[in-house]
């Protein structure tokens, strides 16, 4: 949200206010995504990024369909959180030592951005439902699929190559 | 994390990161849930703020002890995720408007904040039982639980009580 306090006088006040945060939490990623996705060792967690920045600019067009159907701007918040997110995935783009461990600590970051992604959609499909905006409830619920599938592709990934790797490297943890 | 670039050698530093991080965020969120306590208008909404801050202060106990049978410093790291979360639930506290929208944004924003948690923790404990942590991985898991648990309180809140009175105040969603 923005520097001043805002009024929230109606749910629509605020369905409006927590759309134009998912946009900006959304757009941000489009600039981290290909980052995290360079930084990936793992040719599947490449992919995974990658295949996901598709998905999220799919998810800012959903997005950019509602605001229109509202006549509303998208813009005008900038997501905080996302910001302090992206924050701690550029801190492991940016890490040294060994890749699989930093791979794992990418997929960790990757995670918590779904599952805020997922909450802040899920607070808003609800919202949407409740103001009888049926069609962007709609939107918002095949994006959360999205990002709760995109979160289990991850969970797969951390289980499967890269942490068995990561632990190879350190048998015994340390 | 912190200013500068960190190295991952090995999954144990990356689980002690990872366990920093939480550190850093559970003792946020014990400042900021008695702001978000007193701001919630109705009275089901501030009990499961209260009650959910005396669950962090079992979260903190639960790392500091896993930091202690470690031999590590809890310390050291800066969640600038929660800050960010923080930051946005504040804007909430602050906001002027209806009561009961002003409520619903408190709760769409502790939810991020659950959801974010249910992620590090998710990841931490899969860290731990890489690592044969197991009673830190139980500690873990336990948290989790919880946190799990306090998401699904807030949305039945949310879905009950608030929602639906806020819904009254602007029938029409506007």
């Amino acid at each position: 949200m923005g520097l001043f306090s805002p009024t929230f006088e109606t749910l629509h006040d605020l369905y409006l206010n927590e759309l134009r945060d998912l946009y900006s939490a959304e757009t941000q990623l489009l600039d981290a995504l290909p980052k995290m996705a360079e930084a990936a060792a793992s040719s599947k967690l490449k992919e995974a990024f990658t295949g996901h920045l598709k998905q999220t600019e799919g998810h800012v067009r959903r997005l950019e369909e509602i605001f229109e159907a509202l006549g509303e701007e998208p813009s005008g918040e900038t997501c905080k959180a996302m910001q302090g997110l992206i924050a701690e995935g550029e801190d492991y783009v940016k890490a040294s030592g060994e890749r699989d461990v930093r791979d794992a600590g990418l997929i960790g970051a990757a995670q918590r951005v779904e599952h805020y992604e997922m909450a802040g959609y899920g607070t808003t499909r609800t919202l949407a439902e409740r103001l009888g905006e049926s069609e962007a409830a709609e939107k918002l619920q095949a994006t959360l699929d999205e990002e709760g599938e995109a979160d289990q592709k991850l969970t797969a990934i951390a289980e499967g190559e890269v942490n068995a790797e990561a632990a190879t490297a350190s048998p015994r943890g340390r």
